[in-house]
């Protein structure tokens, strides 16, 4: 009888390694993929270790375009921080990984799917609901909460046992006291040492940024040119999204700038700690925003910005692929029709300053606004009216306040 | 026959003396009236303008612990960013003033009320729907909406005419090519050379902070403690709301953190452009939002998120003394019941880094975000049941979107 | 020199008619445009009445259809209601009339627009507004809050003498102790009699709906099938737009429903009162909504409600056209894309009852609901997981409560 | 050893009754617990009851007024309606029920809370998540999610099989072919032959109110007076909040007031058809959104309305205790400081007619919309500039839209 085959989201690290192992041990014939989201060192080497470690088929995707241009962007578009800071680096990510591992499952015929999330993180409610939505019929297995497995993998020293045991090839890298996580938007570092809020990340740990204060002494001037709020030309030069982001990470990590130290709120209920790098999506939040403020009339601001917390948990809460999501995205991109220009941005030891933009879109009209004399574009008096208007009901509430 | 009395918001510069004589002439005996938030050189030296430009009367009013007390510390709780980037300096300023400005009206039986805003300018409507508010009987005056004022003192050389013509006395300062007002929280600037948005601003303008660059290269490490939401102590040293924002905007303003750029969408109607310096406040809203991330739950983080846009739209727009206003405030103040703690930053050229949180009402469990083993604090095969349940209005979804 | 020209909102009645001539005396050529959304009772009287008072052009525009489809439906798909109660009727007719007048003063090359809206109501603002929007070049005459026209023809008596002067012909009819105004979706009542809101409006005021005392003592049963949430046939019946609304219109009458009668908050900052009938409205929206219930997740149906107060806001204030509102109809559209199914409803003396619904888009599972034993489509075990991980917040905060 | 002590959430029905016995079998000390919220017919027979089926004590407690005072008019405050529709009346009374069971083993020394709610509902949630905020220590047993439990009891016939088994008296009535429960606001239908939405439910079922078709043909007019949101007069008559309730049950039951059939959307994923008949609550609520139509400004209105999905939400899904639901709580108190006044309604074979209103302090000003002439407390020349500045945005839109 042929065997279940299950696609196994491979990192080629230690815990999916062991993991592939343990799936083939349980009688499946492990798919293992990996999407390549701008992280990854060698597929080769991954591809390699993968079917050492027993699994029966490869699947490497390139993604990085896409992830920029479908997942990164919209983020930007939306000005979109979950709990004010968090650029939703690894949140955007998990979405388009399972949407490939879906399409590799669709290629394979596997019906199952599995991941190397915990049982305490958001990363497994981002797989499971993605893939709910893109095939409810497949089936997910999660080892991390299976207490047969979880049970006897209790942590990196039984996982070191079962790899030698099962002739997994293990580096023999010292592990880091945190975990991390990265791609081309960010690069994240949660537990071991950051598990006290109150203590700092040490210095060393940081890498896809250069600590401010040894970032250079020159300040940097880039101008980025948008199109409907998405960025395309760095400095004149047209680029892809992906090249676009990597480059400005590339700018970003020279000048110290996107480091976020935070506490925040699990959708699995708890409070979590963790550090991040976003150095290119830090600039592209920076100077979109900054374009919007001249292309958006105030309306529209205020409505993106009170849909914003929405949007931002939706995304942190893993769903990517909802009705409620689609509503939202129609809603976006209908508002990024004017928010073309240029914004030029200053990098310095961890600033960015917004210190020009321009648009053939502006709503900024400089006869309007002046102080000197003007041609009658806004009749002062007006204001009068205006203003009558607006104090009407606060003095009917004023009157009858005093009863 | 008794002439009418005017309360007049007096700053002793140039325009609002010109205002203050041509009132005056009017026939109206003037009440000048100054509010002090911060930004008072001599209060001497304007009284004695005031009286010599024609009042009668002279009110200085130290209203710094209130304003910091009642009007920045909400906001601070607030998160409150006018279009994700103004820290809503002025607009804070308004109301507060209006109040005093009310009480000097009641003090000495004046039925009128006169600003020096201009009809073009977002403070009118703050001063007037306060007035409405606190008092709906006075009536307001605005020269710079009368025809017959406006269209005599045309710009600066008109006024330097009417004022040598009256008496009044003037400086013989060099006009700055911007304008600018300051208080506690912030120094703003908008006009002349700032009028083209693609410009960037000139170097020697900024007043309350030293350039990034110009900053120490040493960082210097600070503690704020927070009792429900206000900031009570600096390097553990207690201060009064006036005086931590005081020694805030020191620290803030030799670090050379807190500039901001921008466009903004006035309640008038018009985009326009303002710079502003919030050293102080910035360090504030800094650590007021690390140590809301380690005491707050998600739910009451996004409701407040999701009602800021709308808060700080109301304050920019003049409703601080308003129903819906008193509702949100009362929703404010119940959401800060836990937020006490501390939090440690470290300045250096312009970036607040919070490197450091701690709270005895800390919502962070390590012992349940740990991926070590724990004691049952959290047992990981629950996440199965809670994605299954949230999976599964995903997977309906998906199944009659094949349709 | 070729006159002026201005193009009038015009409706027949003798407001209009004294505005035209009036007009003409002040030297402008008038065109006359009425739109049609389902009011009018004869277009060729009302033509000779306006040419008689002194029009040199006549413009009568059938957009019945248009304004069902394009206005009236975008209202019922977002279950619009203003303040909770009001259906928009009048809100949503003026940017549509509004919009054939701005292509009427593009066709005869006028550079002015007219209406007879007074200057304490909403509808100054809406035709106002949409005109800014349309064409931004238009400008526009308000003889209401013209002091050299309101001060003349202060009341029904000034405007029959200004009539009779000016050889404008006039119906002997009794005028009625209250204003109305109707199109194909409501018609609504105020002033007069209906001033003050603690009387009860007289019987015989009401014109659309028979009194649900009067009406039929048998229920009718009526099904509505809805595609893309917009009811394109009744019993079976396909229907155009207004052929729709007004079938629904003659059911509704007829059983007496769609009656409200509030207090309302204009734009203009003042309270009113209004009573308004909204038969076939009032099912549509009752129809559309229960269909929502089966075909929308909750979080979509969520989003739409907090949305809806602020969609309903912007058509009630005169913002039909413009960014935000395009934004949020981008999203309402997307919302509806599997709102397809049909509603059976029971109309009985004012009750609409919904009794059944069904759709091939049906969210509703029956296995998964049933309390009878099913085939694994849902695990109540999993409902613990669920519940332990949403209660962790919980717990947490009821621990640092104590303290 | 002293055995482990369990308060259960007892009715006195057959399900309840089967888990006491089961419980004791398990081991336990049962207390039942029963909370009477208006439904209750005989308490000495439930405790009776509860003791034949092997409770160890028994407590009923009597919390019908702090049902209406603090749980049910909360709700009318806020015009608080799930999905539009629903008056919430199960959901309001599963945190107050919960209250007095934590109360109960607090009493009792219990460190167990059972309840009946099966694992596809919302109620186990409601019960959970209360119990988690009120005593986080306790833990809940919910033995239809324990399969030894639920795959024993399959059916109504296993249960009455193990309650003659085991010496539980049966009432010899027939099952109803639905299941229902019932408060002082409401009674609900599910489940049976209700499963299939497209049809409509018996007549036979309803139990609170009269069929419109057969309420009386006379109409009544009734008079409600509200202090701060909450209704304290009926017809001159001060009442209770529990008493009030029950008065106008009878009132809304006798004509017909207050059914609502429709399909929603389950916390735990999936959707549900339910019945309601919610008499009084439906007089409540309109009388209530009349009378701050009158009294809050438009402002608030908005303000509460965009809250109120989330308020609705939170209530539905169990969070009634909860920091963000307290947040939410001193906002509507706040608002509710002026809505104070008196409606009058008239009840109609299903109809409220709201015909009347008026308030100490009503924001309605006669002088001020009368289209009358005035004394100037309103120039509606002041429109002109009103319109203006709200146009300037919108023409600027205009203007770059064309390019």
């Amino acid at each position: 009888m042929a065997k279940d085959k299950v696609v196994l989201a491979y990192s080629g690290g230690l815990d999916t390694s062991v993991i592939l192992k343990w799936l083939q041990l349980k009688g499946y014939d492990v798919v293992a993929y990996v999407a390549d989201l701008g992280q990854l060192p060698d597929v080769e080497a991954i591809r390699e270790k993968a079917m050492q470690s027993g699994a029966v088929d490869f699947y490497a995707l390139d993604l990085q375009e896409e992830f920029v241009k479908d997942f990164v962007y919209p983020a930007v578009k939306f000005n979109a921080l979950y709990e004010g800071r968090y650029y939703l680096g690894t949140s955007l990510a998990r979405p388009i990984i399972t949407k490939g591992m879906v399409e590799v499952a669709h290629k394979t015929g596997a019906k199952f799917l599995a991941h190397g999330a915990t049982g305490k993180g958001n990363d497994q409610v981002r797989f499971e609901l993605s893939a709910a939505s893109l095939d409810p019929a497949l089936k997910t297995i999660v080892p991390w909460r299976i207490p047969e497995f979880f049970e006897k993998i209790k942590g990196r020293k039984e996982a070191m046992d079962f790899a030698h045991e099962h002739g997994i090839p293990v580096k023999a890298t010292v592990q880091q006291p945190w975990s991390s996580d990265d791609n081309l938007l960010h690069i994240s570092f949660e537990a071991g040492v950051l598990e006290d809020p109150a203590l700092r990340p040490p210095k060393e740990m940081f890498e896809y940024t250069t600590d401010p204060k040894d970032a250079p002494d020159e300040a940097e001037i880039i101008e980025l040119e948008f199109s409907k709020g998405e960025a395309v030309k760095l400095n004149g030069e047209s680029l892809s999204p992906a090249n676009m982001l990597r480059a400005l990470n590339k700018l970003g990590g020279k000048h110290g700038v996107g480091r976020v130290d935070m506490v925040e709120s699990r959708y699995v209920g708890m409070k979590s700690r963790g550090v991040y790098e976003t150095p290119g999506g830090t600039i592209l939040y920076a100077a979109h925003r900054d374009l919007e403020a001249l292309t958006l009339d105030g309306g529209t601001i205020n409505l993106k910005e009170t849909l914003m917390p929405r949007f931002a948990t939706q995304v942190y809460n893993g769903y990517w692929y909802c009705p409620e999501m689609d509503a939202m995205m129609a809603l976006l991109e209908k508002t990024q029709e004017f928010v073309s220009g240029k914004v030029s941005l200053e990098l310095y030891k961890g600033n960015i300053t917004c210190i020009g933009r321009e648009s053939q879109y502006s709503l900024y009209d400089e006869k309007v606004v002046s102080m000197e004399d003007d041609e009658g574009a806004y009749d002062q008096t007006d204001a009068a009216g205006f203003i009558k208007l607006h104090a009407l009901p606060l003095k009917a509430h004023a009157k009858r306040a005093k009863k």
